[in-house]
């Protein structure tokens, strides 16, 4: 079945529901999901709303600007339309380790990610072999002080050619420049080894057996400027004990950073994320 | 705020969500939470929504006779309508543990349960003094084989005589007969000790024992006359190991079964619980 | 049966485990229960251990100054003795909150805490009624900015008065001087309504709403001069979800306190708890 | 370092723990890691210890014979004496599913297992690529009702051949026989698709999905001969709602059980499993 989904977000007020349900029941479409979150803290409404578009009375082009027309114009309201016919493209950072990688990979072999790769970038060489066997692109960019700018300029224009919609770091040890995000605004998934805000920065683990936490976590956040304190999307944790060393802690998060990353991506995926003022709204 | 919240469900079909949405804005009603679903197995929807009662332009009382005809009628839809006005009134029934009815008064007195308590009916005096120390009537109905339907008889006048809404088996050790149930068709909460279907029955964390789990859990449930199979509310587990004796597995197993039970009671509290086909829709 | 625990710590060498096992060997003893960890980062080494006393060859009273001579002597060995037979004394100070007073005092009544309870202190009165219906001594000591020196002093004194092992701050919304922690070192447990380190101080779940997080703990912890640094005895979380106002969060946090920190009182009421550099060693 | 691990096993008496560290101790052991547990219910004693062999005053090869003479044959005693400079082997079994298999190549790719897989087997070919581009050898032996007893005669002479250790069946959907088992008795490791004792068999995930549960889960088991009734090395959960379809909980579920899977697989090859009575004690 062909679907359409709908986010939408706008300043509250009476009759939002119905009036964006009556403009998809007007063209007879077959509401499939529908979503709704009312922020009270700043009065701020959020839809989601996905429907059955083989039956539906509209062309397909037309109507994002039917519903700005017949919908938003009126409420001020914010929209994102997306249809199921177009898979999105997703770019993935990463640099030595793997266990994400493989994670995520092992997703798309088996159908459960319905997304197209275009290509892999990495600053390192270390996984080229195991992402040329899915038969996806590698572009190794070696990066260090000198030269950031430059890299950060060629990877946007892979980004580019590659037509890519977001970005994954699959544990990319690289600070992204503000100017480089400013391109994939929420389009940015990190994965960040630590419960945040908690042990923000470098060495997470460390950090976590040096305070003697009984649980340490993961983060999956979009990225923004600053470091570790973008959007939340998911996070989860993993019970440690007094026996457990730093590099236990190490092996016990990755588990965990591998599941929270792929729920996140899946999340963007199946387009259920809402962000706004540095959170999200996840209708799953 | 006065609130009202309606609980539909009915065969699935097109514009289901326009309609009931259309009746509330054409009364003027606020939409506050609106929730649905569809279990495409089946072909049948269900929706929750709740909306501000005080600028409604109807009265309450003519609320559910309009909505049966505007919007019911034409779709074969059952609905409940509840008003947060009126405060559900719920019966406990108890025998010789304390830890559920201990976590269900703590929340009572602290305001987290908006709700009456008439009564509480046990077969064991044990707990008479805890219960009085809250200023709830008491009632000893000691029950043995020779006078177990004479004694549901006297239960269900005192459950009428106080006007009770719903009842919570909190570790009541009695099985309830069907007739006694077919007078509170899911309105009857138990918990089990035990992760559902495993374990049914009697002493399930001896069972859990013997098969050497490694996790434990409760299973809130509403009571159908099948033993233990009535739709599952809400369920946790706890983590548990070998050193584990049975007398550690129920003490550990207290702890899930009082927060699953409160957790069960809390959704059916709110009207978040629509149960079908020996299963539940919660809106949480 | 009458049992014994050790709680050791030395510096790691050869035949620690040994040496102690043979001690107890020699004087008859049946070993319950023998735990053991090497920090090796540190190079410390940690041992539990508890026999039955009943066939123990060496007097109870003997039993310190002969380990003392015969084990700890030679392995510069730090070292605690606790006998089951003398019941563990815990005062507890409580403010406003009863979710966690409820909460031990139930397990107190079901008598999951072999403990005795002398006394409650609090600087309110709310809980006075609830504390008496267990015939438990309520102190009231109500505290301010400028009698704060003084109202510690007659805490102190009613400590002593009552022979007070330990002391648990069931949510008692006051911070502790220098002064009072040093007369009770990793005998003072707190629960800090955050998932520690993140959201340190006052209104943690506002602070976890402002910053989005997915998931919501509680930290049991032994206090010292730094505020909320302590070691952790134990940690939980909950998820939470876009739609959980605040008040949701304080609500679901509450369920996650009272369990975690009820959880650390077992683990210190039964020996388990070792403290050293700011963290905790906890044989469960 | 190189260093010997030994589980025992033995009725329960005074002074084991003294007579086990004492061999150690008598060679110059330095133990590293020890741990013990007393099953009460039938009068059982566990033990695992490790011990540092660079140091050990006894040559590899006599420690088993002089522990068998000096410490088990008056215990009553079995025991496993295991190295850590012998890699295990361990053979994996596939069918079409790749998640699992796709979860264990990874973490040996990482060498977060230390461990060979000297071949890969499976009754369908899908799974040969992703095997052997990890340079492992894959045995496509097809089965059905009439080759059955012939093709696991093939099987156990590759396992011999390649001198495998353990085996485990990584969604291997075929029923071993009893004679099969017999080989590799407590060495066979599954994950089944469910949280046993519940949902033994076939589509577990649909008969979760119709007995309408909040929570599935995956059990890591060794096989014995009743199906899906072997001891339980680990069990995780995963928390599902009324919106989540059949195949959801296909997909939910498989993260549950390639962590659930790798645990177990941790726990066999860090030699911390004892199994007795179709339970396990572990170690970790």
């Amino acid at each position: 079945m062909r679907t359409a989904t709908i986010l939408v977000q706008c300043p509250d007020k009476k009759g939002i529901v119905a009036k964006v349900s009556d403009f998809l029941y007007t063209y007879q479409g077959n509401i499939l999901e529908v979503d709704q979150h009312v922020d009270e803290e700043i009065g701020m409404f959020f839809m989601r709303a996905s429907w059955d578009l083989d039956s539906f009375g509209l062309e397909k082009d037309l109507i994002a600007a039917a519903f700005q027309k017949e919908v938003a114009d009126s409420l001020e309201m914010k929209f994102e339309l997306h249809f199921n016919t177009q898979k999105p493209r997703m770019a993935l950072f990463v640099s030595k380790l793997s266990h994400c990688l493989f994670d995520i990979l092992s997703r798309y072999y088996s159908g459960q990610f319905d997304v197209e790769i275009p290509l892999v970038i990495s600053n390192h060489l270390d996984l080229k072999k195991v992402v040329t066997a899915f038969r996806i692109p590698f572009y190794h960019l070696p990066i260090d002080k000198t030269n950031k700018a430059e890299v950060e300029k060629q990877q946007l224009d892979l980004l580019q050619k590659h037509k890519v919609d977001f970005v994954v770091l699959a544990r990319y040890m690289q600070i992204l420049s503000g100017d480089f995000i400013k391109e994939y605004p929420n389009k940015i998934i990190n994965i960040h080894h630590s419960f945040l805000p908690a042990f923000v920065g470098a060495k997470p683990y460390h950090a976590a057996y040096e305070r003697g936490v009984k649980i340490i976590g993961a983060t999956a956040h979009y990225v923004t400027e600053e470091l570790d304190a973008g959007p939340i999307i998911e996070q989860e944790v993993a019970r440690v004990r007094h026996h457990n060393s730093p590099s236990d802690l190490v092996q016990i998060g990755q588990d965990v950073e591998k599941v929270v990353l792929s729920k996140a991506i899946k999340y963007h995926l199946e387009r259920k994320v809402l962000a706004y003022r540095n959170k999200t709204v996840i209708f799953y």
